[in-house]
């Protein structure tokens, strides 16, 4: 098959693994004869300082001509102090919106040769193999008002958290379309005791779920959620939540793993292509070195091929070699135990392409 | 001194757990030559069984009239299907907000002879002395509109965030304040790269905090906090945030000590007396078995005592009781393992009533 690919490497560490995912492309590319093509965009800090703005439109029609986009990070203290509309996370919450990426898919596996990488329990985390599904347009992120307001007895302030019925179905379907392909479980996380939108959504969920006989629908509230997840975490298969809840939650679950390095995600939905990213930020501290974790980036290549490409064998074949050279004991250095034979990232890159 | 307490004991084993905590304070009042007089009131369950409504009028009316107010727990699956207005929860916000009871303070600290109830590895949560500071009276509990809408394209949702000025510097306030009699480090939590609340709420975190020379004061995203949490949970001392990030982290925070029998809070605010209970639930399941774990209630009692009456060393007296209980062996199920003196709540009340 012949695939567009926007790539943006963004900032920070986002060129270097952006670079050892493009060689994972190419070989999986050799390997099962297709052709990918690839597109280079500007997005975050970079965009800022060399066009003025996080998102430039240019970007945006790059992307809608794709049949992907991969993502590297954005952000960094550079642009830290910069006025909101001008900010990295600008760009990364604008380009949701432009390609109606609705649906964020954070994967969460325990890999048993890191499982030691854990703050928690060895017993707790062993077997661990959830998918947090977030909803990525709608909540509080982009209600109105969002607003500054002078009142009789001084200053005040309003965040709007806002869904349509719609949005809150197409997300949910989601949720149960990927658990069809799991252990066939879902957690509808909400907050039903307090939030208005919250009742809606189990609603939905209760109505959607009907449709899915073969998929167990559990509701949970969203701060018993946030102790299961450390108490339990191997109930969980699928997990669906707004998108503040769920930005919280899966931040929360990635630590499972112990190894942000190690988390890729996937933003899809809409009628555009998806977008893929690794979880971790952009980590100005070590740029430039060539030490940074290039895993969570090849694995959202992975997440690319299986979701956008439907090429779920070349997939595995990627995921399989990452399991094949952490069990081989190679480990960048923020997963690396005393023992470990520590690769820098154009090595771990290499590691992983001779087992593809 | 003479201090009138209105007891709330709710449903499940709140009367159990209230009827130990009472002990405990009659004890108190002996050895420290105080006199507690006890004024009984319904609210959740028990006063929609028995007088209509989750919060009576003579319940709000007898707790302003007294110098603290006790309460066990609220709600069971009898009222789950009820609408919402005659929910067992809706007793408890309702009381919140009629005593102002803006600062919900939930300490976290890891007793040393329980370390290993936890999921998480003993050396992560030993030490771990921390407390959050959570709005409780405002943001998207309360704030209005909250409702649906009719909309051309289909049915819609409205939760609304809402703070004014003076609500936030209040309860940052109370944090500083917290922190000066601590280790005087305050973590302030936002979403400041999305919400304009939160961008307000770091304003009057910076202003408060100049007040306060003394205490450091360092501001962290949601999502980063409910990692950071369970990554190095030591790095906090206070930790102050609004409503529904507080609800969810809080439950989070519980986690790190493996058992939630263990952990009392404080409402405290306004210009009434304070509300102290335990963060568990009303445990139907183990109701009247005299098996649930007192300690939260009873270490609930000491939070009475050092916030609402300032007999910081009755407080000191409950708590080191416990301790010495905890360290002799003595269990309650939820806590055990196996080589432990399994005690019932009326034995471990005993327990704890011989240490002080
Ligand atoms: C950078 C920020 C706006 C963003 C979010 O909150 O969505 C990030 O935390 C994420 O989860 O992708
Ligand atoms: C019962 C519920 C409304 C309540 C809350 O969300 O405040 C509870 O979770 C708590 O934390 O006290």
């Amino acid at each position: 098959m012949n695939k567009v690919i926007t790539v943006i490497p963004g900032d920070g560490i986002g060129p270097e693994v952006i670079k050892s995912a493009i060689q994972v492309l190419d070989t999986v590319a050799e390997k099962f004869k297709h052709q990918f093509t690839y597109q280079y965009a500007k997005l975050g800090g970079i965009a800022i300082d060399e066009e003025g703005t996080p998102l430039p439109q240019s970007t945006i029609d790059l992307c809608k001509s794709s049949d992907g986009v991969l993502l590297g990070a954005v952000g960094g203290p550079k642009w830290d102090t910069l006025p909101g509309h001008m900010r990295p996370e600008k760009g990364l919450l604008g380009i949701r919106k432009a390609l109606q990426l609705y649906a964020n898919l954070r994967p969460v596996t325990a890999h048993n040769s890191l499982l030691d990488a854990s703050t928690l329990k060895r017993e707790v985390v062993e077997g661990v193999d959830l998918m947090i599904v977030r909803e990525l347009t709608g909540g509080l992120y982009f209600g109105q008002p969002q607003e500054r307001r002078q009142e009789v007895d001084g200053e005040a302030v309003v965040d709007t958290l806002y869904y349509k019925r719609s949005e809150i179905e197409r997300i949910v379907k989601q949720a149960f379309e990927l658990a069809r392909l799991r252990s066939k479980k879902v957690t509808s996380v909400d907050k039903a005791n307090v939030l208005e939108s919250s009742r809606l959504w189990r609603e939905v969920a209760e109505e959607v779920g009907a449709n899915y006989p073969d998929v167990k629908l559990e509701h949970m509230l969203v701060d018993n959620a946030a102790m299961q997840l450390i108490r339990n975490p191997k109930q969980f298969d699928v997990v669906v939540t707004e998108n503040m809840f769920g930005d919280i939650l899966s931040d929360e679950a990635s630590m499972l793993t112990g190894s942000l390095g190690m988390l890729p995600s996937a933003s899809i939905g809409g009628e555009g292509p998806g977008l893929y990213e690794p979880i971790h930020g952009s980590a100005p501290d070590i740029a430039g070195q060539n030490k940074a974790n290039p895993l969570a980036t090849i694995l959202s290549v992975a997440m690319m091929l299986r979701y956008s490409f439907n090429m779920s064998e070349e997939a595995d074949a990627i995921e399989q070699a990452v399991t094949n050279v952490l069990e081989a004991g190679f480990r960048t250095g923020d997963i690396a135990e005393k023992d470990d034979k520590i690769l820098n990232t154009e090595e771990m890159t290499e590691k992983v392409i001779e087992n593809i």
